[in-house]
């Protein structure tokens, strides 16, 4: 039994090779290995075939220290997982005839009899031990060794518990220890990806620990810093190091950290500073609304959110003079100006909020194409307005929108109460 | 150049061995070849590490007919995918000019120039066939062979069109066409997973092509049916029966098939019937409005939406009487009833709808608990209100509501104009 450095995953199952399902438990695996310092180096998806899944087996295993199997340990002819671990160690089967009993206890209380199918579960590895999983039928199997073995039943409910408890109580001490791994997302809105990487690419271009990985989507940059730890040096230190040049470059582009949404930290902020907020939409019908109150205790900065689609409705709801539309249009920074502040003054509210513009794919001009967005944000000072071309379909523009709106109000709230 | 039968995909980039990332390209892809009767044997991650990547692109080949690699043809030195197709084919490289050229031109537009290190983004594989990629500066690149090789890049906006367009022109005509693989959902909302089951449960139970896979996520079940052609019946022939099956038992509550929302449904019969729309909503703080304006042209049905999280909002907005608010609370049948009336005759729509509810996590009470919401649908013919109590979390909560009130629209516009 040596110490595992590195890992694969084998997720089993032919409804995980069809367009309709993926594999998502390995995430979970992977957060779990990783904080001992175990690496995933590979993941696999194979279906029910035997042959298929023992030549999986057997690859990973001439790989990789620790191998763990995901599913196809249920009990009708489909599920070959025993078997293939079975093949691909040239190990036979014991019967566990106190699984047996426990299976059959939980039958007799669901007040029906034990199938033969069912014995097959409680078929262990020669040499492996059972690990009690307490939600299902399907026991867990630990097999120390070279490389050692983890077989998991599918069905996450199933798989988190036995994994967390069972299965990391037995991984975690053979962990080679030399590194915790950790990783650390830094969220970024408000410029284009080539320029993040014209700031941040000279840190990290040449860097190995932590890898830095810069991944972007319209509105929103995500850098990724994953560190191991060496010698006297933490991953955290190996993280934090980096991580403060990152910022001291991007400086206010950083909004969040991991999980952190936008919204959230927008929350956070109109909170602190005991504001509340009213919103205007026409593109965004509504988006930059939900997403403010996404966030539970939200009723206690959002006040009220119009949707505006209809000339008509700006004029009624919001106060936009009748001929300050017909004279810039309804896409304009003077509408979108006289949104937010009509939205701010009805709701009695410290800040407005507004978005007017053309989401597509039709409604676009040459003077004002899909993708022209104007939002503003009224406070009491007065009412500042950007104009923004966002690119991609309908939907993305629309979530940039919000996005953007959310940004600014962010931007105003930095600014202090004005 | 041999028939093609089946495929194995191949997803590289490191930052999918994290437990932040999962492939979800692969889904798409296995649609497209399963439409032409490719099956998908084996998915495989991999990170950027030249051994590893090679060593799993000659496994591929060893067992598939068809490997395809999505990602690592980027132009930084983490992306190794064409040196380790290179190798596990013992095949050197062609600079394309062409694509030089290309990628130039494209630099130029931005303003910037070409680096070096673009360069290797026009390496082709030799007896390779370049795939101009129009969203990128990664071009695919075709190996037809034995077993033929696609290599594709990595970002979904780039890989879909450059599959579904220079990908499945060489790859469809390849395919072995034995038996066409076609997948339905069909997608149920307004009932439990346990009571659908119950009516379809002994339909499938015993079938075996199609298979049936049942799926359920609060407010949502799909029922996913997966046919191969065989012998003289084709996967249509073979899918139509068992949904025709499917239906009579499920009636009204199937309201769209495959990727169809509930929001593209509602749109299509409120355009048909003429109908417009305004929307009321507390709880859900616009997301109703935001689902209802999602779709192209929502602006011929959409006229306003209120998001009234205040009591004082609902009375200054809305019209709602304070007494009722008063006497009944702001999560009452009649305050909904209410909202819903006072958003149809305020924005003169035809339909009002309003929820209103106690979304958590904090809120509720013994009589009023979490996940009690309130729905109205307002006509001229008077108000329809439902009383709903949604398991979950906040957001879960907020969407089985706004799935709810869809529905509810959805079923007034089958009863035809009142």
């Amino acid at each position: 039994m040596s110490s595992v450095r590195n890992a694969e995953i084998i997720a089993i199952g032919s409804e995980l090779l069809t367009p309709l399902r993926s594999d998502t438990n390995s995430l979970h695996i992977t957060r779990r290995l990783n904080e001992v310092g175990i690496e995933v180096r590979r993941k696999t998806v194979v279906g029910d075939a035997l042959d298929d899944l023992t030549d999986a087996v057997a690859g990973a295993m001439a790989r990789a220290d620790l191998v763990i199997t995901m599913g196809g340990l249920g009990p009708t002819e489909d599920d070959r997982t025993r078997e293939a671990v079975g093949r691909a160690t040239g190990r036979s089967f014991v019967r566990s005839e106190e699984w047996v009993d426990s299976m059959k206890d939980r039958f007799a209380r669901a007040g029906r009899s034990l199938g033969e199918n069912n014995l097959r579960q409680a078929d262990i590895l020669e040499g492996a031990e059972l690990l009690t999983n307490p939600k299902g039928t399907a026991p867990g199997q630990w097999l120390p060794g070279r490389c050692s073995i983890l077989m998991l039943p599918g069905p996450p409910r199933e798989l988190k518990p036995l994994f967390d408890g069972e299965g990391m109580a037995r991984i975690a001490p053979l962990a080679a220890g030399t590194g915790r791994v950790l990783t650390r997302i830094l969220r970024i809105t408000g410029m284009t990806e080539s320029h993040a990487d014209s700031l941040v690419g000279p840190i990290y271009r040449d860097l190995v620990n932590p890898s830095v990985t810069i991944l972007s989507s319209p509105g929103s940059i995500e850098l990724h810093l994953r560190a191991v730890g060496e010698g006297v040096r933490t991953a955290e230190e190996l993280i934090a190091g980096v991580e403060a040049q990152f910022r001291e470059k991007l400086g206010e582009r950083v909004y969040g950290t991991d999980d952190e949404s936008l919204e959230t930290v927008v929350a956070r902020m109109l909170l602190a500073a005991k504001q509340t907020i009213a919103t205007a939409e026409s593109c965004t019908g509504g988006l930059l609304a939900g997403r403010l109150t996404e966030i539970p205790g939200s009723s206690n900065y959002f006040l009220r959110g119009f949707v505006c689609y209809t000339n008509e409705s700006k004029v009624d709801e919001l106060g936009v003079p009748a001929e300050l539309i017909a004279a810039h249009g309804a896409v304009s920074a003077d509408v979108a100006g006289s949104m937010g502040a009509g939205a701010r003054r009805i709701a009695a509210a410290d800040l407005g909020v507004s978005i007017t513009g053309i989401a597509g794919p039709t409604g676009g001009s040459a003077e004002k194409p899909v993708g022209l967005v104007y939002i503003s944000v009224a406070d009491r000072a007065g009412v500042v307005t950007t104009e923004n071309r966002f690119p991609g379909e309908r939907g993305v523009v629309r979530f940039q929108a919000t996005q953007r709106a959310l940004d600014m109000i962010r931007m105003r709230l930095m600014e202090g109460s004005g």
